[in-house]
Parts: structure tokens; sequence; C-alpha cells
């Protein structure tokens, strides 16, 4: 059985929760509290030198880590991962998308408005997040506008990694109100079947 | 044939360049000087919302974005992407890695000292820049003490991609003295059979 390190208010760990569910795939959870310096660890670096969550260790202590990559793995034979290598290329400009021009703008504005004190100087970090985390939101309200999801072929991997940072996008300070393509989008992730929500 | 909308001073899109050359396959290359506001063009915004180079455009005019996307749709089926899934995942945990965990810094320490005034006000984001893209290469002298390529098995998209910045890290003002793995890494990327330098 797999076994996953992750911490679970962390969206790059509920992607891989959220596919797990999909899945129906049975796995052992491990917390790993990053907010408390539990992947700074000598023994979680010993599993990712990287020291970051999620991480997923195999039976014979073989470890993957990057949510998407761990995404990517568990998704392969099934329908949230296309064959077709072309709308698998389409799912991975996505997933590439979401770590290079969304995490670090939508996900680290939340986390300093959830768990840094009101008077830390990341704070000053704000204005630009913002703006950054607005223009990955446009791309993909366009991208939306006439599509159900991200790739052709139907709901997988890329919708999932959007979705978990994108659904609490409000916790960094962003408003989803004139992004009408998403909200519709956030609604038709939600009723996929085996959809579980964050474990907040 | 394919075109490669990119610049070729930029290490994400030598990427695609050194990719091609190693497999030596026929392309359009077709140059958007990325530092001068041409990824910002309406043109060019129609073909890549996100305004990034490199684009891969097929002769249908479908649009591939993202560079390590791109270096997967094009090494599938080749030496360059491992076949065996598990492998195949350690690749890809290696291309996230490069674009949250050391692009972002050892690529845009460059860009600051490259291509902006000497006192431009980006310069005070060096300091921070410098110790993030040390601790990724700290993770990269560590993983290849003992190993010779990324992924067991040999040569292919992570080593292509982790080589683009990395071999110009001293233009960001990164010193690979205290790196000797990755010092004989880079040159057993440039080794390989139609290894060709980025044009700069």
């Amino acid at each position: 059985m797999i076994t996953i390190h992750g911490h679970r208010p962390s969206g790059n760990s509920y992607k891989v929760q959220l596919l797990l569910d999909h899945l129906a795939r049975p796995h052992r959870w491990h917390d790993v509290d990053s907010t408390a310096g539990q992947t700074r660890t000598e023994a979680f670096l010993a599993l990712n030198p990287n020291g970051k969550v999620p991480v997923l260790e195999r039976e014979d202590g073989s470890v993957l880590a990057e949510s998407n990559a761990i995404l990517c793995w568990l998704a392969d034979g099934t329908a949230y991962l296309p064959a077709d290598p072309w709308r698998r290329a389409q799912a991975l400009q996505w997933l590439f998308f979401e770590q290079y021009s969304h995490e670090p703008y939508v996900a680290v504005a939340r986390f300093i408005r959830r768990y840094l004190p009101e008077d830390h100087a990341r704070r000053a970090e704000l204005p630009r997040l913002i703006e950054r985390g607005e223009q990955a939101l446009a791309v993909m309200e366009r991208h939306l506008a006439d599509r159900d999801f991200f790739v052709d072929g139907g709901y997988g991997v890329a919708d999932i990694a959007l979705f978990a940072y994108t659904h609490v996008a409000a916790d960094g300070g962003f408003d989803l109100i004139g992004c009408p393509a998403i909200g519709r989008w956030l609604a038709r992730v939600r009723a996929q079947p085996g959809f579980a929500p964050m474990r907040d």
C-alpha cells in the first residue's frame, strides 16, 4: 500500500487526497504539518531533501515528490490522465502553469493571510501576489469561457491541480465575482463522482 | 512541420532547442524577444494568453505552451522520456522541481543581473534569490553525488530542463565551485550525442 506524507490544509496535499478519493484507492495518510516545521526535520529531509509535502512512498521505500508528478503517476492508465499524447501534453501544460504562474501567487497570498501574524513583514508582498494571481485567474477565466474542463476529453489532473488553490482563493484575498466561468467550473468539479472537500 | 516560438538566450527556450538538436527533428524557429516586450503583443497573446515563450505550434495551428510540457511531448516515445511509469514520474518530479524551486531563483537572478540596469530596484531581490537558488543547487548536488543523471536509466528531459539554467548559473551570481557533482554532470550533458550550446 502507498503512504502519502502530506498536510491536509495544504492545497498541494489536497490535490493528491482528491485524486485518491476519486479513484477510491486505498492508502495510508501520514500528516506532516509544514506550518509547524515538520518538513524541515532530519527524518523528513531524508524522505524529500527539498523539504516539501506531499511525498508518496511505496512499500519498498521508494519515494516520489512534487504534487503534480504524484497526480500523473496515480492517474496514469485512468480516465484522469489522457492516453492521447497531445491531450496529455495539454494536461502537463496546465500542471506547469499551476506551479509556475498560479500557486506562487494564489497559494502564497493565502499562506501569508492565514498563517502569519497581521503585523508580519511578509504582508508587504500581498499587493504583488494579488496582481500576479489575478493574471493567472484571468488566463483560466478566458480558457474556461467556452470549455467545461481544462483539457478536451473531460475532467482530470489539470482540473484537480487548479481546483486545489482556486477554490480557496478568497482566503488569499482574491475575489472571483468577476470570473463567472471559473465559478461554473468549480461547481462542475464539486459534482464529480468521488469528490471530497479539503479536510481543513 | 512544427514551429517553435522562442527566444534563444532564454533557458526555457534553450531546453526545447537542445532536445530538438538531440532528436535532429526538423522545425521552424520563430524568434520572439521576451526582453523586448514581444511576448506581450496582441498577436503573441492570441498564441499564448499567459505571455511566455517557448510555444510549440503544429501545422494545424494547435499550440502547446510551458517548456517542460513541450519537452515531454517531443520526447514521448524516445529514449529522452522513460517508458517505465515510475521512472517517468521521477522525470516529472524533477521537471516540477525545476519550475518551482530552481528557475524562479537561478533564472530570475540571471535576468536581473544581465538585463536590468545596475541601479534597478529589483537588484534588492538578489540576496533572497541567491539563497533560494543555492538551496536548489544543494538538492541537485546531493542527488547527483552517486548518480550520472537525474533519473535512473540515463540522460533525458529532467537533465535537459535542469541543464538550461544551471550551466549559466554564474550569470546570476552563483558559484558552482562547491558543487563538484553538478560540475561532472554538466560535462556529461555536454558529451551527449547531438548536444548543441545555447545560441546566446
